[in-house]
């Protein structure tokens, strides 16, 4: 293949980022699907997550991702909705393993450093710099879709897309980012 | 219906435990099946997750109950595991939505209180009256599936299974309880 075609995924209950782009050898990459998959708040919970499952499933039949990249979410993030959160991150991984995808997580720092350099950086600077990296004339619209953007880029680039790439992707890492990648790529081997 | 068949899911992502019990109007319970599904630790969340979904809809093809009754898992409980077993509580509403089913959560305090009249009853207290309520010989096997088979009889008994049960099934909570319960029932109309 010359690019890799990623889906990124920010889970959500009320609203789930997705974003695909495809990223080539030389790390650039190009915009091809964003937005938000949403269930309605009135349905009960196994509604709607029906609902967000059909949604990525027609995402990835309409634009056949290569894999598919998913934000972990962690217990100590905002409780209230902490839940619902990863109730829908797991129906993102089973979506991707009944299409026949293998399927990656990422921690929000992991997809701040490799986007900016700097994993406490702003939702902003993240918006800011996803735009520029897929040549955008604005920010990624709608808004909370660029950290799917983010994650789709962050993935392929610390998969590391093509030869050369390899070290580069991983390089804005800490030393703790690097063994977390290298125990994550031992542990899915 | 002369009587409630339902399916109760303990959900865990290394073992989901899964009970299916026929619950008559007087309130009296029949075990159906009880077993545990469970996924490779060696292989990736996403194939564990597929794994998960595909046993319980085996066991939903199987014994074809009317209802799915999910436990409901706190971020606060058992940081470690808390997210896999939040995630495979997603995979068990997902998969009962996808079937045609409604589903529901009970807390573990709501299912100790229907069971044994005591919202902080042990485990083995639990075990106990599953197997008396279900004229068992024994304990339930294997042990961690009695949780599942508690939720389901709970289900039942909580949404007040024939009509005279119907109160009885709420007796054993408290003002609290029956509170969330009313607002529960509310919530789903």
């Amino acid at each position: 293949m010359t690019s890799l075609r990623v889906l990124g995924v920010d889970p959500g209950l009320t609203r789930c980022g997705v974003g695909v782009v495809d990223v080539a050898r030389d790390r650039s990459a190009a915009l091809v699907h964003v937005g938000v998959v949403r269930s309605d708040v009135e349905l009960p919970i196994e509604r709607r997550l029906a609902t967000i499952a059909a949604g990525l499933r027609a995402v990835i039949a309409e634009h056949q991702p290569h894999v598919v990249a998913v934000e972990r979410v962690f217990a100590q993030h905002n409780r209230s909705t902490v839940m619902g959160t990863a109730q829908a991150s797991g129906i993102a991984l089973l979506v991707a393993a009944e299409s026949g995808l293998d399927a990656a997580t990422h921690t929000p720092s992991e997809v701040k450093a490799a986007i900016t350099g700097y994993g406490s950086a702003e939702k902003l600077q993240v918006q800011t710099m996803v735009a520029r990296v897929l040549r955008l004339d604005s920010l990624p619209q709608p808004a909370d879709a660029a950290d799917a953007l983010a994650l789709a880029i962050c993935h392929a680039w610390r998969r590391g897309v093509g030869g050369p790439a390899s070290s580069s992707g991983t390089a804005a890492l800490t030393p703790a980012q690097r063994a977390w990648a290298d125990a994550e790529r031992l542990a899915r081997r």
